[in-house]
């Protein structure tokens, strides 16, 4: 058996829950419960560009599938399938070990069966794809976003952009927040508890990945609205930087969502159930763009709205 | 809009013909229709492992398509949608635009959508996942190969490799076999239709390419049989090269199959409706492994098998 075949045995094929056929052919094979639509989202991280190359292995591994499972929870679904393609400079086993570990933990966390994929030379590059299930009908797309509207986020922001500026010692985080916003950089846990649970009552949703501004601006361009957002409501750790890493560091893979007034007991209701906790930040209103605002109602201004590639 | 997005908009971004919801929210959506599975495959390709960096884009862009949509014909599945993750060192947007051309080229000439994917900065990579329809059941797998089973192959064999080895100054190709080879290197046609009138006629498939033995090799592993292939039957052109290359080249994405006796007719039916030739190369026998045999019986001795990466 070549070494290529020989890695993708051993680090890559798992017994599947939910698959009719996985690893092994020149496909893999599923089938969709009845009444379900298909959800299907792809990323690719890139060693120097989304990660250091010289992170934790079991780290990228989580992180890479993390990533992805948020986009399913952004559009209400369950996640079920995920494919993994890698490309490796080198054989590295201690690498590849500690590397599908992180990655199994997450899809073991979130019931994922890891069907397909490719293994090649190549500098270090992950390309996922994730594949969920979501009723007809009820996935909670980014256009959907109304005039009157709440915009709520879940969880606290910035921590991971927090722990990002501290290891490249741009900023000094107190020993007490260190940890907490390490997590939030290493492991982040994707909502997809929430996002089944906000089917039928966001009107719209997105992850955040890029900042919030930059985030909730895509559900504003695509709803054809604006917003104003109150910076006190915004939930993130004390910190001098928090405020403008809460809107604009991303990396949180918290949701961003807008809910009519007439739901804001049920999501209370079920940021309650899922121990969550659940910020109205915010109106959606006509005028377009995003509008951020100080206790005293005047508009503050950041610089970056969030992060661009090639900007 | 920052670049990033304004680059998926101005490039990858096309109506959808058969899709629920497409590029431009956190994940795309479809529907299958009743009755059918979902068969899922992906492939990554690496500039300077997959094809050269300075190839021209058009052809890198059909390739990477084509090479995936192959492994859709081998599972006898009707491709319907594909996703897109791309890495590249800058923004070369007469590049992109080429690219995107023959990617396209590929996604129309078998009525694929283009349905998400991603755009990051980083070395030349490509990572393409393909989706397509089987009806239930009736997908045509690597492990149905039976003792008895005629092995056939479509179209001709080598042709790719050996238009890579001219183009590497390792042989020399005549004026006359130049340009078809070349076409074979740059634009593999994958055996979609084949496929499909396969379902329920092949007890196994594969596409090869990695190579002809290499490839086979799959099917027999995954089957518990072996196979004894006749030289003299192997589709190839006229070259002192041709037979060696046309089992262990690859690079083919013409299909390989397995078929009892009963229904070599059908096989040579299928030929002739699809105009595409079909050769029984051999059969599978009880031993494990693959002989390839001369006119006079003798068993020959090729090098490696196939390509990989690591080895």
């Amino acid at each position: 058996m070549t070494l290529e075949f020989d890695l993708i045995a051993r680090y890559f094929t798992r017994t599947t829950r939910q698959t009719l056929l996985g690893v092994g052919d020149d496909s893999a094979l599923i089938a969709l419960l009845p009444g379900m639509e298909l959800a299907i989202s792809a990323d690719m991280l890139v060693a120097g560009t989304h990660f250091f190359a010289d992170a934790a292995p079991y780290t990228i591994g989580w992180k890479s599938l993390a990533v992805n499972v948020s986009d399913m929870a952004a559009m209400g679904a369950q996640p079920k399938w995920a494919t993994l393609a890698l490309a490796l400079p080198e054989v590295n086993e201690p690498w590849l070990a500690a590397f599908s570990c992180g990655f199994f933990a997450c899809a073991d966390a979130f019931n994922i069966d890891l069907i397909g994929g490719d293994t090649t030379r190549g500098p270090l590059t992950i390309s996922v794809q994730i594949m969920g299930e979501v009723p007809v009908g009820r996935a909670i797309k980014r256009s959907g976003a109304k005039v009157g509207d709440g915009v709520w986020v879940s969880g606290r922001l910035g921590d991971a952009a927090l722990a990002l500026a501290h290891l490249q010692h741009q900023i000094v985080l107190p020993d007490d927040l260190r940890a907490c916003c390490e997590d939030a950089l290493h492991a982040p846990m994707p909502r997809v508890a929430l996002g089944l649970a906000l089917q039928g009552v966001a009107n719209s949703a997105i992850d955040i990945s890029d900042g919030l501004l930059a985030d909730l601006g895509h559900i504003l361009a695509c709803s054809g609205v604006g917003a104003i957002v109150q910076a006190r409501l915004i939930p993130h750790v004390q910190h001098p930087e928090a405020l403008r890493l809460a809107l604009t560091g991303g990396d949180d893979y918290e949701l961003c969502f807008t809910v009519p007034a007439d739901l804001y007991t049920r999501v209370i209701e079920i940021g309650e159930q899922l121990g969550l906790q659940l910020s109205c930040i915010g109106e959606i209103v006509a005028e377009p763009g995003v509008v951020v605002k100080n206790e005293c109602g005047e508009a503050l201004s950041f610089g970056r709205a969030g992060y661009d590639h090639f900007g």
